[in-house]
């Protein structure tokens, strides 16, 4: 079993990677951060602790983190209009009675991985600052952490929010680069292979016939996932698994094919700012600093995703 | 036969680009403009001038143009470690009897393509300057010309002088971004396809063997560009045939496929300025302003360039 801390901007693929993880005999979860991104830090703790009560995980603590990018002023805009008016959905779960840990995200990742040296396994699925964070307090923990997965970035493939760039990298490519710098191992799961994932819309109608609360909570949600992905996809028949890949890439390594590379993030440029630009030339001008996912087993990925999520 | 003008910054791949298109029973080369790029506007100017001799076409009007990018300062270094010192592999052709025309490059652009409406094939294979300052000359210039093809640009791979960017486009993005938005039809012949030719190094024996001073000069100049190539590319047997497939393109179409998107050329920032940025989301922001070049034949190309080069 790894043990697991995940950050998320909850959200509903964090919502679907949460219940992934949690769920998961192969998992330890230890902890969740979370972080400004798809919604507010206070709508993210919000949303996570309301869907940890939901799969009965109480015991799994909370600690919330940044709630604006290290150097930029605070988003403006919520990505309503992809997650819904609460960032999960619009669902009807009732207010938490669980409370956040009293702990900062990063001071709980520092002390995390200072206790359990080569253990952790740092899981970020939002913008990368709660991570930033902890290796500007502790620059240590770049030697033991035992790796890091994210979902964000975009190598080979165009972005999402820019044609250059990835959202989760946008939020905060200052912070993104500080990580890429950092000496931190780092895989990549981006939208070179989370865009090859797809759950199919029939999955609804599967969920709902469990005639559970967690059943019908994740039907809810991620119905209206896919049907904001149809705006933004024409045609497409279900919705991309971005934040559970990451999930699956830690429970399974075989899951994804990984090349070593060197990305650099532009923190520049309407254009390009937010881009993780790789350097694939013969010969690169800097060694390699992320392993980046440019292969998926998709089948294999979805099945197991499927097996474990609800 | 195809009415072309070839734009140049001549250059090694610039001069094979010149014999080929200068031998080509399929193109009628009605003119060649020169550009600074690989070197100086003067030494290209040179060595077009001293090569079209060479191959005995001094019916050829050559009009110099741009010796600086549109809105940038001078180039400082000339690209010597590829080109050599002459820009052309250090040859030893005498100096030309030709003089230039008295025309500027966009000049003489406009004034082909009123002339001949709907007939030019504009090939532009160095910076995109000329072509730039000659809309800007006559605007009506976007409609009657046939078609514009460069060799530029890297729309899914990665840059060659940068990591995001491609050499002709960096040494001036202010034109090639114009050129992009001017309406022009475009089929882009970048490092997407022309990466994926190669001249074998066995060539030059070949070339040798003819014992004529074309292929004298051509094994000597190329087998100058090979050793270059050698130290950015470590292991590849000869050199990628970057402007001579632009004029494949021109002689036949089917050389390549291309698909339609939108380019933009990011014109600021460090680490992005020069990035050709493909829209390739499902929605793109803007309409398709490029046809970009993805796949090529590479033997079918390989063999007709042989077959017409020396």
């Amino acid at each position: 079993m790894k043990k697991v801390i995940l950050d998320v901007d909850t959200g509903i693929d964090d919502a679907m990677a949460i219940a992934y993880a949690a769920r998961s005999k192969d998992i330890d979860l230890v902890g969740i951060t979370t972080c400004f991104g798809n919604t507010s830090l206070d709508e993210a703790t919000r949303n996570t602790l309301q869907l940890l009560e939901l799969l009965g995980r109480e015991d799994i603590p909370v600690s919330p983190g940044a709630a604006t990018p290290l150097f930029r002023p605070p988003l403006k805009q919520k990505a309503t209009f992809v997650h819904g008016e609460d960032a999960m959905g619009n669902h009807s779960l009732p207010l938490p009675k669980m409370e956040p840990s009293g702990k900062h995200a990063a001071e709980y990742m520092v002390e995390m991985i200072l206790k359990h040296p080569e253990e952790i396994t740092l899981v970020c699925v939002g913008s990368m600052t709660n991570l930033a964070l902890a290796v500007m307090r502790e620059p240590s923990i770049v030697e033991k952490v035992e790796r890091v997965v994210i979902m964000g970035g975009a190598a080979t493939v165009s972005g999402n929010v820019t044609p250059a760039a990835e959202a989760n990298i946008y939020t905060d490519p200052e912070a993104a680069e500080y990580v890429f710098r950092s000496g931190l191992p780092i895989t990549m799961v981006g939208l070179d292979v989370t865009m090859q994932t797809l759950l199919p819309r029939e999955q609804l109608a599967v969920w709902k016939a469990k005639q559970t609360p967690l059943g019908d909570f994740m039907a809810h949600i991620v119905g209206f996932y896919m049907d904001s992905y149809l705006r933004f996809y024409p045609g497409i028949g279900g919705c991309a698994l971005h934040d559970p890949l990451a999930i699956g890439a830690v429970i399974n390594p075989r899951f994804i094919k990984t090349v070593p590379m060197h990305i650099q993030v532009d923190c520049e440029g309407i254009h390009s700012v937010g881009r993780t630009i790789p350097d694939l030339r013969s010969i690169p001008a800097n060694p390699p600093n992320v392993d980046v996912a440019l292969e998926v087993d998709e089948e294999g990925f979805l099945e197991h995703f499927l097996s474990v999520v609800v």
